[in-house]
C-alpha cells in the first residue's frame, strides 16, 4: 500500500495532494465547497486528465451536499451552476467535461426522487467515477505486469503514476504491480523535459513505493540501451488512434526509436477510454503547442537569450510500427492494430 | 563578422568573455597575470577544450611578459612554475596540457637566445596556438558548408561554436559558414540537458550571428523529423575512434538514432586532432560520469526528491554505423571509416 493519495473523499470533505509542492513537500489541501475545488483544478494543485475528472465529480458532490435548496428545481439549478464553474476551471481537459456530464445525465432519470436521494446520487456517482478509475488501473497493472520479466530494467517516460490518475497509475501501475508481485525490477526514469514530471513526480512516487530507480536526462536513454541490459520501455498514452499510433508526452517518440534500433520491447499503457476509434491515424491527432516559457524558464530562472525562438510541442506521435503492444484493462493489443484494437472495443 | 569573442590577446592583456554570465550578460574579464588566467579556467569563466588550451597558452605568455628574471635559468624556472599553476586549474583538459607542453618544447631549442627573444617566443607561440585553432575551424566550416543545402533545416546538439573554441566553432562553424555564404538556413537547437549548453550558449551565438533558429527540448528532435523537413544533423565530437565511432555530449546518440530511422544525414564535425587512432572503437572510450547535481539541480532549485538516485553520463558513444560522415579540416571521411580516417591522417 502506498502511503500517499492523489484525491480522496472523506466524510463529506475532499482532500488532494498539492502537486505544486512535490517532490519536496507532501501537503494535502482540504476542500469543502465547489469553488475551492474549481480553484484547485485551475491552479494545478491537481493535474492529469483522470485525476481532474475525479476532482470535478467531487466538486459536484460538494455542491449537492451543501445545497440549501428546498425543491428539485433549485437543486438542479445549483448543480448546473457548479458544473459551469468546474467546466471553466480548465476548459481543455476532456475528462473534466465527461465527469460533469456523466453526473448530470444520471440525474435526468432521477428527477422524481426526493432531495436527499438526489444529493446522495451525485455523491455516489462521483465516488464511483473515482473508484472505477482505480479499478481499471489495477487491472491494467495485473495484465501489464505479466510482460515484465523478473530482474527487468525498465525505461519509463513522463509521469503515469497515481498522481496522474485517481490511484495506482497506468504505465507506472504496471511497474508497481510487477514490484508488488515480488519481481526485482529497476526503473530508469526519463526526467521528461520541459515540465520534468519524471524527475519531480515519478521519482517521488517510486521513492514512496520503494522501487529502485535512477533518474536520467531524456537524451541518455539510448546510451543506457547501448551500455546496460534494458528489457523494456513503458510509457502512457494520451490518445490511441484506430491504427495503433499513439500520442503521448514529447520525447516518447525519441525513446521509441531508440528502443526500435536496439530491438527492445516498447509498450504503451492506458485505459480503453484512451482509444479514439474515430481518429484513423496519428497524423489526425492535433499536437498542442504550449507556452514557450515551459522551455525557457526553470523555476524563476530564464535559461535562453531574450531573442531566442522556442518551439514547445507538448506531445508527439509514435507510429504503431514502433510499438510492441498496447496494454489496456481488457488485454494487450498487438500488431496489426487495426484489427486488435477493434477486437478490444467489442 | 561576429561582434563577440571567446578569448583575445590585446597589447599584452588577455580578455575573455565570462561564459558564466551568458546568455543574459556579455561581460569581458581582463587578465594581466598568470594567476588570474588559472583562476578563470578553474572557475569556468572559459570552457571548451580548445578554448582552455588557448587560455593556458596566453597564461604562459603573461608569465613571460611580466617576468623580472635577469637570466635564462630564472625565466625558465618562472615559466615552469606558471605551467604548473595552469596545469592544476583543470587537470582533466587534454588541450590545456598540450598547449603548455607545446610552448615549453618550443623553448628547448631557444635556450641560447637573449631574454627578450625568449619572452617574445612564448607570446608568439601562444598567439599561434589561438590563431591556428581559428584557421582550422574556418577551413572545417568551408568544407562542411558544402554539405548544407540552401534552405536547409538543421538539428544541432550541445555547443560547438566560437564559445567552445578560440573562434568560429566546429559544427556551428559549418552552420555559420553556410549562413555567411548566403544560404537560407534554419537551426533547431537541442537545449542539451543537463548543462543546457544549447539553450544558453548556442542560442546566444546564433542570435549574435543573426542565424534563424528555434530552441527545442532534446526529446523533441524525432517529432521535428517526423513533422518538418529536416535536412541534416550536425554535432561536434570529443573523441573519434579509429573505426569512426565518436564520443560526444550525452544525447548525441539518441539524435543519431532518430536521424537514422528517418534517413536524415548525420555528420560529426571536429579537427583532425580529435581523432585518436590508438583507440580502436567507441567501446574503448571511457565515459565520464559527472556530478549528479548537474541533473538534480537547475540554478539553485532542486528538481528531484532527496532520495532519488541519479545517473549523469557526460558523453555517449555513437557507433560509426549511424554516422553519414566526419567533417575535418582535411576533408570529409565516409564509411568505411577504418580506411577513410587513416587516409585523412596521412
Amino acid at each position: 500500500m502506498a502511503d500517499y493519495y492523489t484525491i480522496r473523499w472523506v466524510d463529506g470533505v475532499v482532500y488532494m495532494i498539492d502537486q505544486r509542492c512535490l517532490p519536496h513537500q507532501e501537503i494535502y489541501q482540504k476542500y469543502s465547497d465547489v469553488m475551492g475545488v474549481a480553484q484547485a483544478i485551475h491552479d494545478m494543485v491537481i493535474r492529469g486528465a483522470p485525476a481532474i475528472g475525479a476532482a470535478a465529480g467531487f466538486g459536484m458532490a460538494l455542491a449537492a451536499q451543501s445545497s440549501k435548496a428546498t425543491c428539485v428545481e433549485d437543486l438542479m439549478r445549483e448543480l448546473h451552476q457548479a458544473a459551469s464553474v468546474l467546466h471553466d476551471a480548465r476548459p481543455t481537459a476532456v475528462n473534466l467535461s465527461w465527469a460533469i456530464n456523466h453526473i448530470l445525465s444520471q440525474l435526468e432519470t432521477y428527477l422524481d426522487a426526493d432531495l436527499p436521494s438526489i444529493r446522495q446520487l451525485v455523491i455516489t456517482t462521483a465516488l464511483n467515477i473515482a473508484e472505477e478509475d482505480v479499478k481499471i488501473n489495477q487491472r491494467i497493472g495485473q495484465i501489464g505486469s505479466e510482460l515484465v520479466p523478473d530482474y527487468a530494467n525498465i525505461i519509463h517516460h513522463c509521469n503515469t503514476g497515481a498522481l496522474a490518475t485517481v490511484g495506482y497509475g497506468t504505465a507506472l501501475g504496471v511497474i508497481r504491480c510487477a514490484h508488488e508481485s515480488g519481481k526485482k525490477i529497476h526503473v530508469y526514469v526519463d526526467e521528461t523535459r520541459p515540465r520534468l514530471q519524471g524527475a519531480k513526480l515519478t521519482s517521488w512516487e517510486l521513492v514512496k513505493l520503494g522501487i529502485p530507480h535512477t533518474v536520467i536526462v531524456d537524451g541518455a536513454s539510448g546510451h543506457m540501451m547501448r551500455t546496460k541490459k534494458i528489457d523494456l520501455c513503458l510509457v502512457g498514452c494520451d490518445r490511441i488512434a484506430a491504427n495503433g499510433d499513439i500520442a503521448n508526452k514529447i520525447g516518447t517518440y525519441n525513446l521509441a526509436l531508440a528502443a526500435y534500433c536496439h530491438q527492445i520491447p516498447f509498450y504503451s499503457v492506458g485505459p480503453i477510454s484512451t482509444i479514439d476509434i474515430n481518429t484513423p491515424s496519428g497524423d489526425d491527432i492535433p499536437i498542442e503547442e504550449r507556452n514557450s516559457e515551459e522551455v525557457s524558464m526553470i523555476g524563476d530562472v530564464t535559461i535562453t537569450p531574450t531573442n531566442a525562438h522556442i518551439a514547445n510541442p507538448a506531445f508527439d506521435i509514435t507510429p504503431s510500427k514502433f510499438i510492441t503492444g498496447i496494454v489496456t484493462e481488457k488485454g494487450v493489443a498487438h500488431p496489426p492494430y487495426i484489427n486488435s484494437i477493434k477486437a478490444l472495443l467489442n
